[in-house]
């Protein structure tokens, strides 16, 4: 199989560059004093359908046009990737069909139905969904997106850590959460071309890509207790390949540690991140010995909470 | 007494613009289509401290320096202008003394004891802390900076108009939302002599702009019950007359429509904004038979908002 370099990353940033925002990237002195160190955040909050998931899809969406040609897209997913897949067909006129676990939250149920994309709801777990998903597949003849374990959408993931690595000189490293692997590895293939030290933000408790560089094998996630509900997820194969090749090191961040650096950037930088991104800045904040005065970059994966607890509070 | 001219705000940003933060102006692809008009939303969220208070602080310190040469500034807050004086003093180098009511929240005092500046503790009411500060004002010699009833404050905030009307081209209107006056007349000034209509945004149960406009005379503010916490305040006489002067019309908005408004720029724009910020996008969205199609610009004051019930729910 083919295996990605930082070239196939530039060649997507080419292809997919005018659909998507060229996000910010931000940063805090209260937290670089907090952290004794200078912090660069690059901000997928800020992408469309608010996460970085939207890079992929696009870059895969635009390759499949030029070959392939689908009649259709599918894939089954809770949370950004469905949103993604569906903004991205859309824009490339062709019908998406999502399958959603039946306990998804309306407001992205909301989200997909509005980019247009064709909802199957299914029982929440894999087997439903990966059944559901086949017999669509085999009625539309619809090529099946898969959110990570493919070549074109770690291209199209890695891209921001392009765009960050354009914009800022002499980083001395840069972290990404790490869930599926798709933002990870396509983010090690890019910096690691660049002299770039490349590390893993991950939970403590769903530690399976941690787990698996230890082994050097896949071991699949088991955890299903982790505030960072994007980081679930069990490491896909060819991720996984790119992340033993080109990633330093996973750090790993308990809940507790995830939450006050959320905390952090909510109230210091004034931008709204999911669980899952804050991670990253947890690692720093825990290896504070180790990163005093370097250059980091960090990649804020996306912006897609459950505000209904905040503004419940406010109705009171 | 002097008035001030669109020349006064120019010249206060000359004076500033090295200190604060230009901020950026943001807009919404999916909120313009719900308000069927175009909206440039000038970020003070992004100001140092958090919020549009800065720039009159930063002013006023810097204009005190030129002339009278204080030993030391003062003033009673409980919010923003404590922390924007507290921080603008010790950049002049200069000892800021701020009484604060005892049941401010920590992290406020927190924030203006990091700045440096000594606080004296009062029974939380408007009796106490003028008498606390006349005490001190005795003692220490300090100059008393009132939070918006000064023409240098004035002129200092409407520097944040200034910086919106010179990145965006044609706007039809300027929304500010007003408590005691400071932003609104500041704004008022400066895009009056460009042409460009003003208007503030107010909370329903804290109608004392627009009752004063309508009465011609101060009409004081008596109003407890806001989600607004910044726009409780009397308008001040020196921000009356410029607004009666200036500002085209005072639109009131629920707390309720004003919660969705914050959802949405919380949801959309990935941004923290504070309550008293989104009552000028709640005024827009009540009023959009007369505004489809046109060109505003929303100045967002601030993001300092008590985010406890938010990260509580988190930790359980």
């Amino acid at each position: 199989m083919k295996r990605l370099t930082s070239r196939d990353i530039e060649l997507a940033h080419k292809r997919i560059s005018r659909y998507i925002n060229r996000t910010p990237v931000l940063n805090s002195r209260a937290i670089n004093s907090i952290a004794s160190a200078e912090i660069f955040f690059k901000c997928e909050n800020f992408q469309k359908v608010g996460a970085f998931k939207y890079r992929g899809a696009t870059n895969a969406m635009i390759e499949l046009m030029e070959s392939e040609r689908p009649k259709a897209v599918a894939t089954h997913s809770s949370g950004n990737h469905a949103q993604a897949l569906a903004l991205a067909a859309n824009k490339q006129g062709i019908p998406a069909y999502i399958v959603m676990p039946s306990n998804s939250p309306k407001v992205k149920v909301n989200a997909v139905k509005q980019y247009g994309a064709e909802i199957t709801f299914c029982e929440p777990n894999l087997e439903a969904r990966e059944s559901t998903l086949n017999t669509i597949v085999d009625r539309t003849n619809a090529v099946f997106i898969h959110p990570y374990n493919r070549n074109d959408i770690i291209a199209g993931q890695g891209t921001a850590c392009f765009e960050l690595v354009e914009e800022i000189d002499d980083l001395d490293m840069i972290i990404a959460p790490v869930g599926g692997g798709g933002l990870l590895s396509g983010t090690a293939i890019y910096a690691k071309s660049k002299g770039i030290a490349v590390y893993g933000a991950e939970p403590k408790s769903a530690d399976d890509a941690k787990k698996s560089i230890e082994a050097k094998r896949l071991i699949p996630s088991v955890s299903l207790n982790t505030i960072c509900d994007g980081l679930l997820t069990s490491l896909g194969e060819l991720n996984f390949h790119y992340i033993q090749k080109y990633v330093d090191d996973i750090w790993l961040s308990s809940d507790e540690d995830t939450l006050s650096a959320m905390r952090l950037i909510y109230e210091r930088m004034k931008i709204v991140i999911e669980p899952s991104s804050a991670v990253a800045l947890a690692a720093v904040l825990n290896n504070k010995e180790v990163l005093e005065g370097k250059k980091i970059g960090i990649i804020i994966s996306g912006g897609n909470v459950d505000l209904d607890s905040f503004f419940n509070s406010y109705a009171k």
